[in-house]
């Protein structure tokens, strides 16, 4: 029984591309980190030391910025299926190229009630995500966010669960639900949106708005009314899975020092947290 | 020559106190991150191991607890005097008492175009500071924040500037000037706002609107700008102090790849970075 | 085509489990972060909001301090076989456990040159990692480590690499070779080792002897060279995953300021950065 | 009452110099993160936007580059002495540098039981830090670590404190005591070491012995006897100044689940935790 190579892939991560539209006096910023991997027929680098089927991550960074210039950045999606278009096609062993792309939202600065030309402030929200998956055969796209963090201050309750000899937890019937979010919804082959930038926007809505508007007796329930809106607004939409912490938030016991504490004061808990995970996904049937 | 106890201090840090207001519908959500600290004659737990003086952190993190639900936190600020005027009472010992408060931002999650009464996401941008500093004798409060990330695309340069043997610097006509921006703020006695909430939203304001229409001959300028705008403004305020690291935007060259780049595609480096601080004062002459 | 619960789980993360030993004066310290996974059947939690399927996330974190005691910490493998047992034992609708534990190591405190019998200085290398993934019916144990640094100052090149017309990369004939290394390697059915602590070190050792002493064409080879030595070495090991961010040390140009650098300053770079994976595994054939 | 600039600085931060000494093939790495700031008249670069007293911090940045190939990197201290000589020396406006090094140390990798000549793994223990500020006049330098963290599994108690309305914590004869210690200490003028790196050892040494050896009935006891000892045993150590967050272990209580917990199983919190402070000096009387 030999020893042989198996799955491998190989890029760069975390390249900061920031590009700035400048052509009136009214600029836009598309600010990104962007992530390239190769995977393919790349057995000789790993087995023989011989890297001529390689394309250098350093290249792959140059091809980064370059195509931020050349096709720009009209959205992460539009430019991640350009540049691993391009990766694919400068190197002939690699089978598949994945470009990963994180955007970090910028406002304009506000002066006298209206947003400054050229002067911008870093939103500090959610970060952007879009994912292509390219092979020689096809193209997957898949939008997202991560660190989305919301919270309920009510409309919210964890009761009738199941019970062992490990168990303290008490019912809850109103507490206080908070995450920081990430999802990720793929799109159906042909399906996707014209305008990227849109769709994100108001699937990142539905998202929030569903939150807000949806009694929780879960975070499990909370995340499969998010999906099911999403799906139900966005045919082109396959599936769109939800990654959530429960960060806790504890009712302090004010009791010892004399006072009552209804739903006011709570401690911020960092570790141990809930993580709950699911993705809500079309019948085929 | 002995050896003698010098400076101390001892406190419990990081305290992560959510206070919501629920008396109507229409919930409020103050989300802290509270620091304490006393300091005075406790040489006593240091040389002799003797703690009867000593109020234990145990006790300062349930005190800052119920105070969020015993004086509330009408302001970080107002939270801050209140909480610090206990601590120093509660330790005899003690000769001075500092209260320290991170406040992080939520904002109402949009339904239908208005502002949802009990669902939240966190702002995310800078997070805004409180410190209260606190003897027998006299209170000091300074507001501010901190990681305040702006970026402005034009209306920048660096030229003119001392060169050595170890310049290779070229003067930079057009640049991206970008900083994740600390500011503190200090009351002259007697001067402090009936409104914390609303004097820090002015300054906050006049900060990013100064940043926005300043044209830039260097970090330095713009800061001491800022901070000139901010003591003219509000004459309660004593002085500014600002830390501003210069996140450099590095024009990436294209040239071998037979591109032209007008400022248009930048690299966001990490390290290093230029790190400016300036206090803007009042001349008491 | 309707719309249903995909893919879903959930569970208790980052449960900071510390074992004291202490049954005689020389102690132990085990220090642990343990994050557990229940899969199954719970979409009436998701669908219907009905909990009693459900055991609570908190019930987890009660068991895996129970645990600590119960049946000990022998080693992280040992422990999560125990925990993910018991999770599924008490969750009839769960088909599925996976208990992830990462350990931290602690070195004993030199004094007058031995090891003191209960003060710790944590060792801050690599974090140990253990994986345990048990269904009803099967159950697959994978050691390995996270953030190993390590770094090679002479015996590393790159060169011959595939050029495009986005390629700027020289060859290099001499550089430092860095990365904080990822390892995980799964056993096969029923050769489990006796001693999970003592494996564990062993294939540590080999990892870094064997990044020390081959010469390195690319970090590709680097990696298959430390997975085929261990594959080599334990019999019971089916295969062992990498992932190893390429540091990159830049060579400074110092030509500027009159002095040579013979490969001997250089800038420890932050991103972006090579990111290799790679698993070397058995041949079935 | 006039705006006028008050105390100001400026620099550069976080250069990540790698020294390697390559002049036998038993090769030595000196891993440095190094910041530089200068202070003085830059008054006109603030008010005027004026910067030809302004060396850039890119000049900095290349100045830290070179002198670790023109002078090296023998020590953290001696290549901060010399860098900020240089950097007082270019800079005419300036009337103090300041020069600030963190180093990570580099352990030989072990091949056949012994160290390799050019393979290391990060040590991954304290941070090692010197500071060096110097004027026309005078230098002050000062050696330390950060992030050292230490247990011990008994021998701390903390008993006897004052208590409050507030106050909710019990005695505890036998705790936990756990800490990421930070140290700093500064050397009377003209009594700095010969040999920085053996001085260094050498009261890295006693601390973390006497952490071990010292029955603790507080932190601050701990931190005191730590100083005392350093301060006994090196008389060119003017005081010595630590901060310590108290890193709480929490005892779970297992009684629900009918178990004992004789010090056994700990929750190892995040935040909040206790942060004590104190420096150890010598009496001038």
């Amino acid at each position: 029984m030999g020893i042989v190579l198996g799955a491998n892939q190989y890029g760069k991560a975390e390249t900061r591309v920031v590009r700035i539209y400048r052509d009136t006096p009214r600029h836009e910023v598309r600010d990104l980190n962007v992530s390239t991997t190769l995977r393919g027929d790349f057995s000789a680098a790993h087995v023989d030391g011989d890297q001529s089927a390689v394309l250098p991550t350093d290249t792959q960074k140059n091809t980064a910025f370059a195509y931020a210039e050349e096709v720009g950045v009209a959205s992460p999606e539009d430019y991640a299926l350009a540049l691993s278009g391009r990766l694919l096609e400068a190197s002939p062993a690699a089978t598949g190229a994945r470009v990963a792309v994180d955007e970090y939202a910028w406002d304009r600065i506000e002066v006298d009630g209206s947003g400054h030309d050229h002067a911008f402030v870093r939103r500090g929200q959610e970060v952007r995500t879009a994912v292509v998956g390219r092979t020689r055969e096809a193209v997957a796209v898949e939008s997202g966010f991560r660190d989305l963090v919301v919270l309920k201050s009510t409309g919210s309750q964890f009761t009738g669960f199941l019970r062992d000899e490990y168990t303290t937890l008490a019912d809850a019937d109103d507490r206080i639900l908070a995450t920081s979010l990430d999802a990720a919804w793929r799109f159906r082959p042909g399906a996707a949106p014209d305008d990227w930038d849109a769709s994100y926007l108001d699937v990142r809505g539905l998202v929030t708005s569903t939150f807000a508007t949806t009694y929780s007796r879960a975070l499990q329930e909370t995340l499969y009314a998010m999906g099911r809106t999403v799906l139900e607004a966005h045919d082109g939409v396959a599936e769109i899975s939800f990654s959530a912490p429960n960060k806790h938030h504890v009712l302090v016991d004010l009791a010892p020092f004399g006072l009552e504490n209804p739903g006011e004061v709570f401690h911020a808990a960092d570790r141990p947290y809930g993580l709950i995970e699911a993705t809500v996904t079309r019948d085929d049937g």
